[in-house]
């Protein structure tokens, strides 16, 4: 604990689950914004996940999608540039998603990119993870309350600059 | 945005690198815990990652050994317990571990378990990782200050409750 300039020792142990743990001592770790994301991280998306389930689609998915629709016919580049996805992880995502009828592909004017549309079904689908969706928010908002979320995400999108 | 009960359509964009990417809008994302607890996590293992290179320790495995070296005999089932990890993904960490002289198991009393322990080397790396790791922490007080450094592991252990 002594080298990390912003340790407390005193402070008492704050993750429940390690307490559990038959008083396991999880170290430096207690003060680590990493672990704490990490677990976080985890466990919201567990929630999306579950809360999804009834139109199959995962995080990455739901989030490609969000994109599309309220960017029709922009580029696979684009979209990967905007959610820092990599675009090898990216093609098998959009082909899933095209075997689904949910997006298709459009030849671009350039004849070397394709420009990305949710289809019919697509939009539908979007509906109804919608209204899934807004149930998984409000149970983050229920453990964390209004200003929680506000702070959280401000802090979040901070961290997310490091090292840019 | 309509049907998420946090949404607040007014508010500006906060996300620097979606609005680099060419005006692209991310949509309900924008307001989404999940999309930037995401893109914090990637971006604070990345300088994690950097910082530990030297004694190349992935965060895993930094956890593993800190919770080892803070709970000297403690079992397997006990790390992962700790620490949320998935016992088929334990293994071929803890192998790793072993392989490299920083880690051993060590038959338990009942002899179905082992107790692990960090071997000399071990304790030598750690030292070296958490002078690295200090630096780690001081990058990200310095992006969030000691409040925002506060704030956020208090709500992420909340966070980190859901569906317990």
């Amino acid at each position: 604990m002594a080298t990390a300039p912003t340790s407390k020792p005193t402070r008492p142990r704050r993750d429940k689950q390690a307490e559990a743990a038959e008083g396991v001592d999880i170290g430096t770790l207690d003060d680590s914004v990493g672990y704490h994301l990490r677990r976080a991280q985890l466990a919201v998306f567990d929630d999306f996940i579950r809360t999804l389930s009834p139109v199959d689609l995962r995080p990455a998915q739901f989030s490609v999608l969000t994109v599309i629709e309220h960017n029709p016919g922009l580029s696979q580049v684009q979209v990967c540039d905007a959610l820092g996805i990599q675009r090898t992880n990216f093609v098998p995502l959009l082909d899933e998603l095209e075997e689904r009828g949910l997006a298709r592909r459009e030849r671009g004017q350039d004849r070397r990119s394709y420009a990305l549309y949710l289809t019919d079904a697509g939009h539908d689908l979007m509906k109804r993870a919608r209204r899934a969706y807004a149930g998984h928010e409000r149970r983050i908002n229920e453990m964390i309350g209004a200003d929680g979320y506000d702070q959280i995400i401000r802090l979040l999108v901070k961290l997310a600059d490091l090292h840019r």
